[in-house]
Protein backbone atom coordinates (compact mmCIF):
# COMPACT_ATOMS: atom_id res chain seq x y z
CA UNK A 1 0.00 0.00 0.00
CA UNK A 2 1.85 2.93 -1.54
CA UNK A 3 1.31 6.51 0.62
CA UNK A 4 2.71 8.38 -1.97
CA UNK A 5 1.06 11.38 -2.06
CA UNK A 6 1.33 14.92 -2.99
CA UNK A 7 -1.13 17.73 -4.32
CA UNK A 8 -1.75 20.75 -6.83
CA UNK A 9 -3.02 24.05 -6.24
CA UNK A 10 -5.87 25.77 -8.57
CA UNK A 11 -6.48 29.25 -8.10
CA UNK A 12 -9.82 29.65 -10.28
CA UNK A 13 -11.19 27.71 -13.32
CA UNK A 14 -10.84 27.36 -16.80
CA UNK A 15 -14.66 27.67 -16.93
CA UNK A 16 -14.38 31.17 -15.30
CA UNK A 17 -12.31 32.12 -18.25
CA UNK A 18 -15.24 30.93 -21.24
CA UNK A 19 -17.37 34.10 -20.32
CA UNK A 20 -14.67 36.41 -19.97
CA UNK A 21 -13.61 36.78 -16.36
CA UNK A 22 -10.16 37.47 -16.88
CA UNK A 23 -8.95 39.89 -14.09
CA UNK A 24 -6.37 38.59 -11.98
CA UNK A 25 -7.74 37.59 -8.26
CA UNK A 26 -4.84 36.50 -6.37
CA UNK A 27 -1.36 37.64 -6.04
CA UNK A 28 1.44 36.03 -7.66
CA UNK A 29 3.07 36.29 -4.16
CA UNK A 30 -0.04 34.38 -2.47
CA UNK A 31 -0.01 31.90 -5.29
CA UNK A 32 3.82 30.72 -5.20
CA UNK A 33 3.45 29.76 -1.48
CA UNK A 34 1.24 26.81 -3.08
CA UNK A 35 4.07 25.74 -5.90
CA UNK A 36 7.03 25.63 -7.56
CA UNK A 37 6.33 25.00 -11.00
CA UNK A 38 2.99 25.48 -12.72
CA UNK A 39 1.48 26.88 -15.66
CA UNK A 40 -1.50 30.27 -15.76
CA UNK A 41 -1.92 33.64 -17.11
CA UNK A 42 -1.89 37.24 -16.01
CA UNK A 43 -4.64 39.73 -15.56
CA UNK A 44 -6.40 40.68 -18.46
CA UNK A 45 -5.58 37.16 -19.65
CA UNK A 46 -2.33 38.59 -20.53
CA UNK A 47 0.13 35.94 -22.27
CA UNK A 48 0.65 32.25 -20.83
CA UNK A 49 2.51 32.11 -17.49
CA UNK A 50 5.12 29.06 -16.97
CA UNK A 51 6.42 28.52 -13.41
CA UNK A 52 9.67 27.23 -13.62
CA UNK A 53 11.97 27.12 -10.48
CA UNK A 54 9.41 28.98 -8.32
CA UNK A 55 10.10 32.05 -11.65
CA UNK A 56 6.34 33.14 -13.29
CA UNK A 57 7.58 33.66 -16.17
CA UNK A 58 4.98 35.23 -18.91
CA UNK A 59 5.12 34.74 -22.62
CA UNK A 60 3.30 37.96 -23.93
CA UNK A 61 1.54 37.96 -27.59
CA UNK A 62 4.75 39.97 -28.68
CA UNK A 63 6.84 37.24 -27.97
CA UNK A 64 8.46 38.62 -25.07
CA UNK A 65 9.52 37.10 -21.92
CA UNK A 66 8.99 38.33 -18.76
CA UNK A 67 9.14 37.53 -14.83
CA UNK A 68 5.68 38.41 -13.32
CA UNK A 69 5.96 41.02 -10.06
CA UNK A 70 4.48 38.98 -6.48
CA UNK A 71 1.77 42.06 -6.49
CA UNK A 72 0.52 41.19 -9.92
CA UNK A 73 -2.53 39.20 -9.48
CA UNK A 74 -3.68 36.29 -11.50
CA UNK A 75 -7.13 34.92 -12.93
CA UNK A 76 -6.49 31.16 -13.40
CA UNK A 77 -3.34 29.00 -12.33
CA UNK A 78 -2.58 25.47 -11.52
CA UNK A 79 0.69 24.74 -9.53
CA UNK A 80 2.65 22.55 -7.36
CA UNK A 81 6.30 21.62 -5.82
CA UNK A 82 7.91 19.37 -7.35
CA UNK A 83 7.93 15.72 -5.82
CA UNK A 84 7.72 13.30 -9.35
CA UNK A 85 7.17 9.68 -8.94
CA UNK A 86 8.16 8.47 -12.54
CA UNK A 87 11.21 9.58 -14.81
CA UNK A 88 11.63 8.20 -18.61
CA UNK A 89 13.76 9.31 -21.70
CA UNK A 90 12.26 9.62 -24.47
CA UNK A 91 13.46 10.39 -28.29
CA UNK A 92 11.55 11.06 -31.89
CA UNK A 93 7.88 11.59 -30.58
CA UNK A 94 4.81 14.25 -31.25
CA UNK A 95 3.24 15.33 -28.38
CA UNK A 96 0.36 13.54 -29.46
CA UNK A 97 2.26 10.30 -29.31
CA UNK A 98 3.65 10.83 -26.17
CA UNK A 99 0.81 11.58 -24.40
CA UNK A 100 -0.80 8.35 -25.50
CA UNK A 101 2.56 6.56 -24.47
CA UNK A 102 2.13 7.98 -21.22
CA UNK A 103 -1.77 7.05 -20.73
CA UNK A 104 -0.82 3.72 -21.83
CA UNK A 105 2.28 3.19 -19.46
CA UNK A 106 0.66 4.49 -16.50
CA UNK A 107 -1.78 4.23 -14.72
CA UNK A 108 -3.12 7.82 -14.18
CA UNK A 109 -6.34 8.25 -16.48
CA UNK A 110 -8.67 9.27 -13.59
CA UNK A 111 -6.29 11.20 -11.54
CA UNK A 112 -4.64 14.61 -11.65
CA UNK A 113 -0.99 14.35 -12.97
CA UNK A 114 1.72 16.53 -13.58
CA UNK A 115 3.84 16.52 -16.13
CA UNK A 116 7.53 18.21 -17.01
CA UNK A 117 9.89 17.67 -19.98
CA UNK A 118 13.29 19.02 -20.58
CA UNK A 119 15.38 18.77 -23.44
CA UNK A 120 15.43 19.01 -27.06
CA UNK A 121 13.10 19.93 -28.98
CA UNK A 122 12.87 19.82 -32.92
CA UNK A 123 9.95 21.37 -33.50
CA UNK A 124 7.42 23.54 -31.15
CA UNK A 125 4.74 25.37 -31.77
CA UNK A 126 2.63 27.38 -29.41
CA UNK A 127 0.33 30.39 -28.77
CA UNK A 128 -0.08 33.42 -26.23
CA UNK A 129 -3.03 34.90 -25.57
CA UNK A 130 -3.15 38.91 -26.37
CA UNK A 131 -3.84 40.78 -23.17
CA UNK A 132 -7.72 42.26 -23.06
CA UNK A 133 -9.32 45.53 -22.07
CA UNK A 134 -12.57 45.57 -20.74
CA UNK A 135 -15.19 44.72 -21.73
CA UNK A 136 -13.58 41.38 -21.83
CA UNK A 137 -14.52 39.20 -24.41
CA UNK A 138 -15.27 35.60 -24.55
CA UNK A 139 -12.60 33.27 -24.26
CA UNK A 140 -13.09 31.55 -27.62
CA UNK A 141 -13.45 35.08 -29.17
CA UNK A 142 -9.77 35.82 -27.62
CA UNK A 143 -8.44 32.72 -28.56
CA UNK A 144 -9.19 33.43 -31.96
CA UNK A 145 -7.14 36.77 -31.58
CA UNK A 146 -3.84 34.50 -30.08
CA UNK A 147 -0.37 34.84 -31.63
CA UNK A 148 1.86 31.77 -33.03
CA UNK A 149 5.24 31.05 -32.29
CA UNK A 150 6.97 28.75 -34.37
CA UNK A 151 10.49 26.96 -33.43
CA UNK A 152 12.81 24.54 -34.53
CA UNK A 153 15.91 22.64 -32.39
CA UNK A 154 15.12 24.13 -29.49
CA UNK A 155 16.23 23.25 -25.74
CA UNK A 156 13.56 24.25 -23.20
CA UNK A 157 10.86 23.22 -20.59
CA UNK A 158 7.44 21.59 -21.21
CA UNK A 159 5.56 22.04 -17.64
CA UNK A 160 1.70 21.35 -17.11
CA UNK A 161 -0.96 18.94 -16.39
CA UNK A 162 -3.17 16.35 -17.31
CA UNK A 163 -6.91 16.39 -15.92
CA UNK A 164 -9.41 13.81 -15.74
CA UNK A 165 -12.46 13.79 -18.50
CA UNK A 166 -14.96 14.32 -15.17
CA UNK A 167 -13.35 17.88 -14.81
CA UNK A 168 -13.88 19.50 -17.82
CA UNK A 169 -14.93 23.06 -17.00
CA UNK A 170 -12.68 23.01 -13.51
CA UNK A 171 -9.72 22.15 -15.81
CA UNK A 172 -9.26 21.73 -19.25
CA UNK A 173 -9.59 17.81 -19.64
CA UNK A 174 -6.73 15.73 -21.13
CA UNK A 175 -3.44 18.07 -21.07
CA UNK A 176 -3.16 21.26 -20.53
CA UNK A 177 0.60 22.38 -21.29
CA UNK A 178 3.17 25.46 -21.23
CA UNK A 179 6.70 25.59 -22.96
CA UNK A 180 9.75 27.30 -22.51
CA UNK A 181 13.13 27.69 -23.78
CA UNK A 182 16.26 28.00 -21.91
CA UNK A 183 17.33 31.15 -22.84
CA UNK A 184 13.14 32.47 -23.05
CA UNK A 185 13.51 33.26 -26.48
CA UNK A 186 10.49 31.50 -27.33
CA UNK A 187 7.30 29.94 -25.13
CA UNK A 188 3.74 29.62 -24.77
CA UNK A 189 0.61 27.50 -24.87
CA UNK A 190 1.72 24.19 -26.47
CA UNK A 191 0.07 23.49 -29.62
CA UNK A 192 2.17 20.73 -30.69
CA UNK A 193 5.87 19.56 -30.54
CA UNK A 194 8.30 17.44 -31.41
CA UNK A 195 10.56 15.75 -29.34
CA UNK A 196 14.10 14.49 -30.15
CA UNK A 197 15.32 13.60 -27.17
CA UNK A 198 13.97 14.59 -23.57
CA UNK A 199 13.59 13.71 -19.81
CA UNK A 200 9.95 13.25 -18.81
CA UNK A 201 8.55 13.74 -15.27
CA UNK A 202 5.60 12.46 -14.12
CA UNK A 203 3.98 13.46 -10.74
CA UNK A 204 0.13 12.22 -9.93
CA UNK A 205 -1.56 14.10 -7.35
CA UNK A 206 -3.74 12.66 -4.24
CA UNK A 207 -4.91 15.89 -3.68
CA UNK A 208 -6.43 19.01 -6.50
CA UNK A 209 -6.70 22.25 -4.07
CA UNK A 210 -9.21 23.96 -5.76
CA UNK A 211 -9.77 27.64 -4.54
CA UNK A 212 -12.04 30.30 -5.55
CA UNK A 213 -11.77 34.25 -5.67
CA UNK A 214 -15.27 34.45 -3.50
CA UNK A 215 -14.23 38.06 -2.40
CA UNK A 216 -14.34 39.04 -6.00
CA UNK A 217 -17.75 40.37 -7.20
CA UNK A 218 -17.69 39.83 -10.43
CA UNK A 219 -16.54 36.31 -9.99
CA UNK A 220 -20.04 35.63 -7.56
CA UNK A 221 -22.36 37.43 -9.96
CA UNK A 222 -21.08 35.85 -13.74
CA UNK A 223 -23.51 33.19 -15.37
CA UNK A 224 -20.86 30.16 -15.23
CA UNK A 225 -24.10 27.92 -15.69
CA UNK A 226 -23.03 27.57 -19.26
CA UNK A 227 -24.77 25.18 -22.17
CA UNK A 228 -21.83 24.27 -24.30
CA UNK A 229 -19.38 25.02 -21.77
CA UNK A 230 -16.92 22.00 -22.52
CA UNK A 231 -17.33 22.48 -26.09
CA UNK A 232 -15.64 26.25 -25.90
CA UNK A 233 -12.86 25.10 -23.57
CA UNK A 234 -12.12 22.34 -26.09
CA UNK A 235 -12.16 24.92 -29.07
CA UNK A 236 -10.16 27.61 -27.07
CA UNK A 237 -7.48 25.20 -25.92
CA UNK A 238 -7.08 23.85 -28.82
CA UNK A 239 -8.51 20.18 -27.74
CA UNK A 240 -10.36 17.99 -30.20
CA UNK B 1 -11.95 42.05 1.46
CA UNK B 2 -12.73 40.32 3.42
CA UNK B 3 -10.71 37.25 4.44
CA UNK B 4 -13.27 34.38 5.76
CA UNK B 5 -11.84 31.37 3.97
CA UNK B 6 -13.09 27.84 5.29
CA UNK B 7 -12.52 24.22 3.10
CA UNK B 8 -14.30 21.62 2.36
CA UNK B 9 -12.68 17.77 2.00
CA UNK B 10 -13.85 15.32 -0.53
CA UNK B 11 -13.01 11.27 -0.83
CA UNK B 12 -13.90 10.07 -4.03
CA UNK B 13 -16.10 11.75 -6.46
CA UNK B 14 -20.00 11.65 -7.44
CA UNK B 15 -18.69 10.18 -10.61
CA UNK B 16 -16.74 7.16 -9.44
CA UNK B 17 -20.40 5.93 -8.01
CA UNK B 18 -21.78 5.99 -11.77
CA UNK B 19 -20.28 2.34 -13.08
CA UNK B 20 -20.35 1.06 -9.42
CA UNK B 21 -16.90 2.23 -7.41
CA UNK B 22 -18.83 1.43 -4.36
CA UNK B 23 -15.98 -0.55 -2.36
CA UNK B 24 -14.24 1.73 0.38
CA UNK B 25 -11.38 3.24 -0.09
CA UNK B 26 -10.72 5.66 3.15
CA UNK B 27 -10.95 5.06 6.57
CA UNK B 28 -14.05 6.83 8.98
CA UNK B 29 -10.69 7.99 10.92
CA UNK B 30 -8.75 9.51 8.00
CA UNK B 31 -11.75 11.03 6.67
CA UNK B 32 -12.87 12.40 10.30
CA UNK B 33 -9.34 14.36 10.34
CA UNK B 34 -10.61 16.60 7.57
CA UNK B 35 -14.30 17.44 9.20
CA UNK B 36 -16.80 17.14 12.08
CA UNK B 37 -20.14 17.60 9.30
CA UNK B 38 -20.82 16.41 6.37
CA UNK B 39 -22.08 13.44 4.41
CA UNK B 40 -21.18 10.28 2.40
CA UNK B 41 -21.99 6.59 2.14
CA UNK B 42 -20.10 3.24 3.63
CA UNK B 43 -18.68 0.70 1.62
CA UNK B 44 -20.70 -1.62 -0.91
CA UNK B 45 -22.58 1.84 -0.91
CA UNK B 46 -24.19 0.52 2.24
CA UNK B 47 -26.60 3.26 3.39
CA UNK B 48 -26.27 7.25 3.50
CA UNK B 49 -23.76 8.55 5.57
CA UNK B 50 -24.76 11.45 8.22
CA UNK B 51 -21.68 12.81 10.01
CA UNK B 52 -22.77 15.30 13.13
CA UNK B 53 -20.67 16.36 15.92
CA UNK B 54 -17.79 14.42 14.45
CA UNK B 55 -19.86 11.21 14.87
CA UNK B 56 -20.85 9.68 11.77
CA UNK B 57 -23.91 7.63 11.75
CA UNK B 58 -25.11 5.42 9.16
CA UNK B 59 -28.74 5.10 7.93
CA UNK B 60 -29.23 1.92 6.43
CA UNK B 61 -31.77 0.94 3.98
CA UNK B 62 -33.59 -1.15 7.03
CA UNK B 63 -34.03 2.26 8.54
CA UNK B 64 -31.76 1.47 11.50
CA UNK B 65 -29.08 3.88 12.22
CA UNK B 66 -25.76 3.08 13.65
CA UNK B 67 -21.90 4.38 14.15
CA UNK B 68 -19.37 3.26 11.30
CA UNK B 69 -16.17 2.32 13.41
CA UNK B 70 -13.37 3.89 12.65
CA UNK B 71 -11.57 1.32 11.02
CA UNK B 72 -14.88 0.68 8.12
CA UNK B 73 -14.19 2.36 4.71
CA UNK B 74 -15.83 4.76 2.63
CA UNK B 75 -15.85 5.27 -1.37
CA UNK B 76 -17.14 8.79 -1.08
CA UNK B 77 -17.91 11.35 1.41
CA UNK B 78 -17.85 15.27 1.79
CA UNK B 79 -16.90 16.60 4.80
CA UNK B 80 -16.18 20.18 6.84
CA UNK B 81 -15.53 22.09 10.43
CA UNK B 82 -17.42 23.78 11.01
CA UNK B 83 -17.56 28.19 10.48
CA UNK B 84 -20.76 28.93 10.00
CA UNK B 85 -21.03 32.55 7.79
CA UNK B 86 -24.70 33.20 7.82
CA UNK B 87 -27.71 31.96 10.21
CA UNK B 88 -31.27 32.84 9.39
CA UNK B 89 -34.62 31.54 10.90
CA UNK B 90 -36.92 29.97 8.53
CA UNK B 91 -40.27 28.73 8.48
CA UNK B 92 -43.28 26.87 6.48
CA UNK B 93 -40.80 26.12 3.10
CA UNK B 94 -40.37 23.42 1.37
CA UNK B 95 -37.00 22.18 0.35
CA UNK B 96 -37.65 23.78 -3.23
CA UNK B 97 -38.14 26.93 -1.76
CA UNK B 98 -35.73 26.99 0.77
CA UNK B 99 -32.86 26.41 -1.91
CA UNK B 100 -34.40 28.84 -4.26
CA UNK B 101 -34.26 31.45 -1.21
CA UNK B 102 -30.72 30.49 -0.31
CA UNK B 103 -29.62 31.35 -4.36
CA UNK B 104 -31.64 34.64 -4.16
CA UNK B 105 -30.28 35.97 -0.84
CA UNK B 106 -26.89 34.72 -0.93
CA UNK B 107 -24.19 35.37 -3.56
CA UNK B 108 -23.20 31.65 -3.74
CA UNK B 109 -24.17 30.41 -6.90
CA UNK B 110 -20.88 29.88 -8.04
CA UNK B 111 -18.97 28.63 -5.04
CA UNK B 112 -19.64 25.33 -3.07
CA UNK B 113 -21.20 26.13 0.44
CA UNK B 114 -22.49 23.51 3.34
CA UNK B 115 -26.24 24.00 4.32
CA UNK B 116 -26.63 22.96 7.87
CA UNK B 117 -30.65 22.95 9.17
CA UNK B 118 -31.63 22.49 12.68
CA UNK B 119 -35.56 22.49 13.63
CA UNK B 120 -38.70 21.13 13.08
CA UNK B 121 -40.38 19.48 9.99
CA UNK B 122 -43.67 19.39 9.34
CA UNK B 123 -42.40 16.23 6.57
CA UNK B 124 -39.89 14.70 5.73
CA UNK B 125 -39.05 12.14 2.88
CA UNK B 126 -35.69 10.29 2.54
CA UNK B 127 -34.27 7.38 1.06
CA UNK B 128 -31.23 4.99 1.58
CA UNK B 129 -29.50 2.76 -0.76
CA UNK B 130 -29.02 -0.60 -0.01
CA UNK B 131 -25.72 -2.26 0.66
CA UNK B 132 -24.45 -3.77 -2.70
CA UNK B 133 -21.92 -6.86 -2.64
CA UNK B 134 -19.74 -7.70 -5.70
CA UNK B 135 -20.03 -7.75 -8.51
CA UNK B 136 -21.71 -4.08 -8.19
CA UNK B 137 -24.35 -2.38 -10.42
CA UNK B 138 -24.17 0.98 -11.66
CA UNK B 139 -25.03 3.30 -9.89
CA UNK B 140 -28.54 4.02 -11.53
CA UNK B 141 -29.35 0.60 -10.95
CA UNK B 142 -29.01 0.64 -7.14
CA UNK B 143 -30.78 3.71 -7.05
CA UNK B 144 -34.01 1.95 -8.20
CA UNK B 145 -33.75 -0.51 -5.31
CA UNK B 146 -33.59 2.43 -2.45
CA UNK B 147 -35.97 2.02 0.46
CA UNK B 148 -37.85 5.47 0.98
CA UNK B 149 -38.77 6.75 4.15
CA UNK B 150 -41.21 9.36 4.84
CA UNK B 151 -41.67 11.09 8.78
CA UNK B 152 -44.16 13.83 10.22
CA UNK B 153 -43.74 16.66 12.96
CA UNK B 154 -40.46 15.15 13.65
CA UNK B 155 -37.29 17.30 14.68
CA UNK B 156 -33.83 17.03 13.23
CA UNK B 157 -30.54 18.16 11.14
CA UNK B 158 -29.81 18.48 7.82
CA UNK B 159 -26.08 18.81 6.43
CA UNK B 160 -24.96 18.64 3.04
CA UNK B 161 -23.96 20.65 0.26
CA UNK B 162 -24.71 22.73 -2.75
CA UNK B 163 -22.18 22.60 -5.99
CA UNK B 164 -21.81 25.11 -8.58
CA UNK B 165 -23.15 23.33 -12.20
CA UNK B 166 -19.41 22.96 -13.57
CA UNK B 167 -18.88 20.34 -10.83
CA UNK B 168 -21.17 17.95 -12.10
CA UNK B 169 -19.65 14.74 -11.77
CA UNK B 170 -16.87 15.52 -9.17
CA UNK B 171 -20.25 16.15 -7.18
CA UNK B 172 -23.86 16.35 -7.45
CA UNK B 173 -24.59 19.81 -9.13
CA UNK B 174 -26.82 21.96 -6.70
CA UNK B 175 -28.24 20.59 -3.20
CA UNK B 176 -27.10 17.67 -2.03
CA UNK B 177 -28.47 16.74 1.44
CA UNK B 178 -29.10 13.90 4.24
CA UNK B 179 -30.85 14.02 7.08
CA UNK B 180 -31.02 12.68 10.78
CA UNK B 181 -33.90 12.71 13.12
CA UNK B 182 -32.71 13.76 16.96
CA UNK B 183 -33.50 10.75 18.49
CA UNK B 184 -32.16 8.54 15.34
CA UNK B 185 -35.44 6.92 14.47
CA UNK B 186 -35.20 8.29 11.11
CA UNK B 187 -32.73 9.73 8.14
CA UNK B 188 -31.30 9.39 4.65
CA UNK B 189 -30.52 11.37 1.78
CA UNK B 190 -33.14 13.52 1.10
CA UNK B 191 -35.89 13.89 -1.57
CA UNK B 192 -38.21 16.58 0.27
CA UNK B 193 -39.38 17.93 3.31
CA UNK B 194 -41.50 21.05 4.40
CA UNK B 195 -40.06 22.87 7.44
CA UNK B 196 -42.27 24.26 10.44
CA UNK B 197 -39.68 26.35 11.90
CA UNK B 198 -35.89 25.87 11.59
CA UNK B 199 -32.30 27.39 11.73
CA UNK B 200 -31.11 27.44 8.82
CA UNK B 201 -26.47 28.17 8.39
CA UNK B 202 -24.54 28.74 5.20
CA UNK B 203 -20.99 28.22 4.90
CA UNK B 204 -19.74 29.14 2.05
CA UNK B 205 -16.17 27.31 1.55
CA UNK B 206 -12.81 29.06 -0.65
CA UNK B 207 -11.36 26.11 -1.26
CA UNK B 208 -12.39 22.11 -2.11
CA UNK B 209 -9.60 19.56 -1.69
CA UNK B 210 -10.64 16.73 -3.61
CA UNK B 211 -8.91 13.64 -2.75
CA UNK B 212 -8.94 10.68 -4.99
CA UNK B 213 -7.93 7.15 -3.70
CA UNK B 214 -5.04 6.75 -5.84
CA UNK B 215 -3.90 3.52 -4.55
CA UNK B 216 -6.57 1.57 -5.44
CA UNK B 217 -6.61 -0.10 -8.59
CA UNK B 218 -9.97 -0.56 -9.46
CA UNK B 219 -10.19 3.19 -9.70
CA UNK B 220 -7.37 3.50 -11.69
CA UNK B 221 -8.24 1.43 -14.23
CA UNK B 222 -12.22 1.67 -14.25
CA UNK B 223 -13.65 3.89 -17.21
CA UNK B 224 -14.76 6.82 -16.41
CA UNK B 225 -15.27 8.85 -18.96
CA UNK B 226 -19.08 8.10 -19.85
CA UNK B 227 -21.16 9.80 -22.10
CA UNK B 228 -23.94 10.16 -20.25
CA UNK B 229 -22.37 10.79 -16.56
CA UNK B 230 -24.06 14.00 -16.19
CA UNK B 231 -27.59 12.62 -16.85
CA UNK B 232 -26.54 9.50 -14.93
CA UNK B 233 -26.25 11.55 -11.76
CA UNK B 234 -29.43 13.67 -11.98
CA UNK B 235 -31.14 10.90 -11.94
CA UNK B 236 -29.87 8.70 -9.26
CA UNK B 237 -29.68 11.87 -7.28
CA UNK B 238 -33.37 12.52 -7.62
CA UNK B 239 -32.30 15.75 -9.20
CA UNK B 240 -34.81 17.40 -11.95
Amino acid sequence: MEKYESQVYQHGTLGMLVPGLFEGTLTVAELLEHGELGIGTASGLDGEMVLLDHTPYLVQSTGEVRILKPEEKVPFATVHFEQAKDTFTASALTQKQLGEQILANYPYKNLFFAVKITGRFSKVKTRAVEKQTRPYKTLTQVADEQALFDAEAITGTVIGYFAPEMFQGMAAAGYHLHFLADDKSMGGHLLDFELDQATVQLQPFATIEQHFPMADQEFLEKDLAIADLHAQIKQAEGQN
